[in-house]
């Protein structure tokens, strides 16, 4: 049985107002819910149907769980095709920056993406490329976004998140730092090979003013035919692409 | 004015039946329908408030173009944000396939892909690294889908669609196929430089049986990390960034 009180809780947990003031977000379906259980992250509790409940299992040992009716869970979901399951999982805590651990790996800043299918792809790209720090700009979408959370199919679970001022923080990283731009060196012919950071920008207006100022080399993928643009996602895709290229041929 | 059967005209293209009955789909937005003006589609009529008509000048001539009012374009318009412009496109004719210029190239086949935004994507991504043709399974979803036209940003003005029997086309086509799939050898040790095709697998179930029967070699991209796989917009990316990759070493 759902409370008035349950489901009021959860719709409310659409919107980033109430997943900071409760503390937690959405995750639905079954590779992603069991990816998260799996996971560091603490799971608050979970909502799911007989059938589902059945098929995960002995995974739900010591998780407070509620069965629900499809009807119910209708209510709850905000997916087209459901998949009966749905975990409340706490937000993680703002950890410091492992400066470290970054400085010896690529990471991915970006500069303001809006579209939550955008953010969600990066993620589960960079995560297939052995990226596990994203760096985003305060007005980067939020990656606990429950459409965020989707498109990442999981891989939001390992991957770092850090919500941060990216000027201050490539002033900090003291790493070089690439910015995709329209004019710049092409990037495959750009040396990757040490530890740096890869600057992405904005849908529509690409990386801005004084993230442009900070970066060490404005970098290009050459464009062969006549569209005017590549989606946000697709160019960072062939940045973790030719990251991996370059990584594999030395190893 | 928009007239009763004008509305319903349009609405009713939304509609792969009726686009096929009419021989039209739709074209929206200030920029996708300048760049199918200016190519080899014919223009059946457009449909435009008066501020956007201001704004196409000279371009609009010798087209049927209907002024409409924001409301009446509500009535028609399927984006969420609207540009107040709309032009009907007449279908174009099935031509035989050009074997000359096409087996001097690389093209792309699709596999059942079945996402509207995916397929816009890779027809983008596709024209911006200079491949002019991609060849569709039967059942891949319609290019014409008012959904793929729009994320393909005006790319589908420029590369060529073909749909058919993929298993025939291959074995008529005569040319290197690779395959994306799991388990091959490394895209980064591919050769590439011999005109080819490169066959892409559905969302859920890849490449089908029939046409990994056909296919010469299977390639793999490599993973890094975690991820259990990658979103088919993104895998074509890296195919096609690769091709360029190792195109323009050469050049």
């Amino acid at each position: 049985m759902l409370s008035k009180a349950q489901t009021s809780l959860i719709t409310s947990l659409q919107h980033k107002k109430f997943r900071k003031q409760h503390g937690l977000f959405i995750v639905e379906g079954l590779k992603s819910v069991t990816e998260f259980i799996s996971s560091d992250y603490r799971i608050h509790s979970i909502y799911c149907i007989m059938e589902t409940q059945t098929k995960m299992g002995n995974l739900l040992q010591n998780i407070k769980c509620t069965t629900v009716s499809e009807n119910e869970f209708q209510k709850i979901t905000s997916l087209k095709n459901p998949q009966g399951i749905l975990a409340l999982v706490y937000l993680p805590q703002t950890e410091k920056i492992e400066w470290d651990l970054l400085r010896q790996q690529h990471a991915l800043l970006l500069d303001d993406i809006q579209d939550p299918g955008n953010l969600g792809t990066i993620i589960r790209t960079a995560e297939w490329f052995g990226i596990s720090h994203i760096v985003c700009s305060l007005d980067t979408v939020d990656a606990f976004n429950p459409k965020v959370v989707q498109a990442t199919m999981g891989s939001l679970a390992r991957v770092k998140l850090i919500y941060t001022d990216l000027p201050e923080f490539i002033q900090n990283a003291k790493m070089p730092t690439y910015g995709a731009l329209l004019n710049g060196q092409s990037i495959y012919e750009t040396d990757f090979k040490n530890a740096s950071l890869i600057v992405m920008g904005n849908e529509g207006n690409g990386l801005s003013k004084t993230v442009i100022e900070k970066i060490d080399q404005a970098v290009t993928i050459p464009r062969i035919g006549a569209a005017e643009s590549l989606n946000v996602a697709v160019a960072t895709t062939i940045f973790c692409s030719e990251l991996a290229r370059q990584k594999l041929s030395i190893s």
